[in-house]
């Protein structure tokens, strides 16, 4: 699930809003190859066609909340509200502790939006530094109303409550907040990992004044190597057991199996990659048990990664092992644009979109008709992505 | 509209067919960077999870034709049959010109399939040449049943006939050829090019017997370069039009304003490229005239690209001129992606995964919050992909 549930809508060649924030080090200049002279930023280029979407208002710092001021939202102690401060206390420490591990002095760019009906987001982007090659780590908190369509590409068509709630016409009025991020390290054998948490709430649809308000939670945490290294992957999967463990002993099995169902690209029969833990449309447990297994899932993102990250971003690699991993983000990307619901969800809503797209790696690479052969390092990834193992 | 209207299905990971035919030069080994070893083939890598689609059979040699023998396909002097000779004759044309001003003598793949019901594929592709990057030129004959919803996506929602034949219930079996070729240059001077000409024809639904059949042309020539050179695109579409005038004052108008309106990035408010001709579900003709404008048509790609080739494959360029063009090709994949026709439909269908994909770069690139600086040729580029001009 990519960063659009979490952003908010952009359809112009604005002028980009200046870099912002604590964690802001350097202008997003640092985008091409080294040695190449980046082009610097247009003031607006010209858009006759005119696209009716509400657009986001950059600002220059964060603000203390992002929420309403509508008895749900600030200071009301709502589940809203202490999840927009988990998941922006979870980006900053995400940050900080990337920064840390990438050891370039890049450090993040930021971007902080608003909405003029209440709203907005912070978009944390480090690109092209020792260690990653992108990183990017969002938070966001939108107040919108879903076409029906968006609304069920949104909840899938396995969500418990999509048959009931996306037969209903008109369009349905929600809040979204989430953290989203997808970390793409350089070397080809420290992993790419993705998380992302998110709580929902639908308002009662116009149409049906008396309905009752919808919420769930969703999120997850998958790790995608383009090589398998047993000790990285089992330290991986074990911490998002030990996560699960503490609230319910269902929880891990149903959500490991449902992270593999669920980051499958059906064109190639194979998963993204090695798994960990998804879940969504949850809201058969009571909502503070929810809201402290989210928080729970989002604070084990970096002792998971880090240490793998520690472990790899040094191993020497030849030409043969990057030019792989260029293909595995191939796949990456063919999973995020074509299946991924919350990029799907995100263009079709008209999300900030170089925020969705963020997720998508600096570079990528298609190779026709390319087959590993047998018994390598390469065969035995594919082979974990196409027949899903137990890694504890 | 990329190459998998015109595929076969296969979604498993069987050995890759031998390559075959009088073009084949090598094997295709040269898919890593220069200097890399290539990774050998596998055998065939486990795939416990079957899935449940007829797979397409490697055959080590063109057959004279792929048509049924059913009395409107080999020596019915039909049409399936003179469209299926035409774009056979064109690959073998197209190929051979391009491996001309490639000059590497690396020379085309080709992969050539049958299905056991009728119908079947060759698949050419130039990977790592001096000129190109990756090259395909795709030609096939498919026989199926499509589901209600591919065939929706498959004619559009604009299609003529989509509302009357979409809102069937039940499969629709359907006869289709074509030949589909994107064609991705290393210089960032030379435009990449697509083109594809296909006919289509539906049986009478299985459960409307009595129901009149079906039959459309699709297609077009589009060019999608890094940079703009005047003179370059006034000759590529000066092609179009000359091929266009020569059978109807309308069609260029039209077909120009189609394909401008069809290679749309929504989520981006930006064309793919500088446009071209683009058709589909055009039946309100006479059948042998439109069969003799998709030749035409198709016989006009050489002119309209060869010379533009010719002159930019060797222009000096920089490393930053080189990451516009990976950017660009990073939009190519989006809409291919997300938005083509042949590409969602082919993947939905289970169509050749290989041949389909072809249609993506060798590599591509993503930044965050890219925005050319204003005035710059990378921004002119990017202004002509929003506010689509007249070249002529």
């Amino acid at each position: 699930m990519a960063s659009s549930l979490l952003s908010t809508p952009s359809r112009t060649l604005a002028p980009a809003p200046a870099p912002a924030g604590l964690r802001v080090r350097a202008p997003a200049q640092a985008h091409l190859p080294r040695g190449c002279p980046a082009p610097r930023r247009s003031r607006a280029l010209r858009v006759r066609a005119s696209v009716a979407i509400e657009k986001e208002t950059p600002e220059s710092e964060p603000p203390p909340t992002f929420l309403r001021e509508d008895g749900r939202g600030a200071g009301s102690g709502s589940v809203r509200e202490r999840f927009e401060a988990m998941i922006r206390r979870v980006q900053g420490e995400v940050c900080a502790a990337l920064e840390e591990a990438d050891g370039s002095g890049a450090g993040f760019v930021e971007d902080v939006w608003s909405r003029p009906g209440g709203g907005g987001g912070i978009s944390r982007v480090l690109e092209d530094g020792r260690v990653f090659e992108k990183a990017g780590v969002n938070v966001s908190v939108v107040y919108g109303v879903m076409p029906p369509d968006a609304y069920r590409a949104a909840k899938g068509v396995a969500g418990k409550n999509s048959a009931a709630e996306g037969d209903k016409a008109g369009p349905v009025p929600f809040f979204a907040a989430g953290i989203s991020s997808v970390l793409h390290p350089k070397n080809p054998f420290a992993p790419t990992l993705h998380f992302n948490y998110r709580y929902f709430e639908t308002d009662a649809p116009k149409d049906a004044p008396g309905a009752p308000r919808q919420w769930w939670f969703g999120g997850g945490t998958d790790l995608t190597p383009s090589y398998i290294i047993e000790e990285d992957v089992k330290h991986f999967h074990s911490v998002q057991k030990q996560a699960c463990d503490k609230f319910d002993p269902s929880f891990h099995p149903r959500f490991k199996k449902w992270c593999d169902d669920y980051f499958y690209i059906k064109h190639r029969n194979e998963r993204r990659g090695l798994g960990g833990i998804f879940f969504d449309d949850l809201n058969d447990y009571d909502q503070e048990m929810l809201l402290n297994f989210s928080t729970e899932c989002a604070d084990s993102v970096l002792p998971a990664y880090i240490p793998i990250v520690e472990r790899r971003k040094d191993t020497p690699f030849t030409e043969e092992h990057k030019a792989w991993q260029q293909l595995r983000r191939g796949r990456y990307v063919e999973f995020n644009l074509v299946y991924d619901r919350g990029t799907t969800f995100g263009l079709k809503t008209g999300g900030r979109i170089e925020s969705i797209l963020v997720s998508l790696p600096l570079t990528a690479r298609w190779q026709y008709d390319h087959k590993p052969e047998e018994g390598t390092e390469e065969w035995k990834l594919l082979d974990a992505c196409i027949n899903p193992k137990d890694w504890i």
